[in-house]
Formats: C-alpha cells, structure tokens, sequence
C-alpha cells in the first residue's frame, strides 16, 4: 500500500499539510515510516518530532486534528502533500490557522 | 529584509512551492540563503540541488520559471512557503503540471 519511499538519513520525509478545501498550506512536518503508517491506519496525521524526539498525533491536546483526505508523493518520492480537513480553531501552536502566518518582504517593483 | 531564518545542518531550508492563483502544491525544494537571496532579488524561484551540488534557476533550460509573488516562513522559521505563477506546461520535469501526481491508497473507509 505504502509505495517505495526515500526516506532520509535520519529516516525521515517531510510532508506538506494542505486544507482540502480552503487550500491553505497549514503546515510542514516530519514523518518516520511508523508515523506515515499510523497516519493510514488511523485516519488523523501523526508525526515524529525532531525536537523531542517523540511521536505526535496533531492536536492530541489542543483538539485540532487533521482527518487525512488524500496523501499524494512527488517525482522523487521524498516529499508528502497530505491534505486533510483541519478541525478545530487551527494548525498552528501560535493560535494561527496557518504555521505560515509572516510574509519576507519583497522588492517593491515586485 | 531576510528575517532570522533557521537552515539546518547543511545550511538548507526547505521551499515549498505553491501556484498562487490554482492554489496547487507544485514542488517541494531546498535553498541555502545565497538561492533565498537571487530568489528575492531577481523575483523568479532559484534552489541548491542537493543531488547535483549546484544552483539552479527552476525553468532555467524548460522555460517553465516560477514568477515569486509572495513569501511565507513558519513559526518555528524553518520552512518557506513561496507563492508563485507558474509559466509554461508546469513545474515537474516529468510534464505534470505539479510533482506530486502520484497518491497513495487510503483505507476503504475514509
């Protein structure tokens, strides 16, 4: 079910988290193959942390799960687009909807 | 005018690039801050090949540039989210208008 994946060194893909329906890219995360299996198994995104070093259902606490809609893969198998329908107030810790919510300025003329 | 962004180990930070009038997730690629800087200053997405150890204009030799509309950087500054137009037939070298064309089989259920 799961197709030929290259999952990194640390034996890790990132995967894009996209609103199905307003299509807002919500966030990045990382997942491990366990992680991605349970993700399929259960329906809801999971994820593994980086940071401590642990795996993660989103919005366990907070109550913002993400139900899993369609995981798509790209040309070199090592990236994830899920999209999913985001409950609750959001994705974000900040109380964002969107991880993404600061813009880097551009030029002017742009 | 470039914010305190957070490159990882290999002095990369992943791009996600997403189509700003379709809202498609088109591709996923890194920049080190020197590609973030020609990015920014010449208004057209440019990218390190992590496989080929070079810069690289996206459409540089297809056509299919990436005209950069709007930045984006997540919470935790570790990840862009680009907002572009996309010119020419798409932005996979495979011809498909987005890389991930291909999707993973859910459960029966969802």
């Amino acid at each position: 079910m799961i197709p030929d994946l290259k999952f990194d060194e640390k034996g890790l893909i990132p995967a894009v988290i996209q609103e199905i329906d307003t299509k807002e890219v919500l966030m990045v995360a990382y997942m491990d193959k366990k992680a991605l299996g349970r993700t399929i198994e259960t329906g809801y995104t999971h994820f593994w942390s980086r940071s401590r070093k642990t795996y993660w259902k989103k919005g366990e606490t907070s109550g913002n799960v993400q139900e899993v809609k369609k995981i798509y893969y790209d040309c070199d198998a090592d990236t994830l687009l899920i999209m999913v329908k985001q409950h609750g107030s959001g994705a974000c810790h900040t109380g964002n909807r969107t991880c993404f919510y600061r813009e880097i300025e551009l030029k002017e003329s742009k």
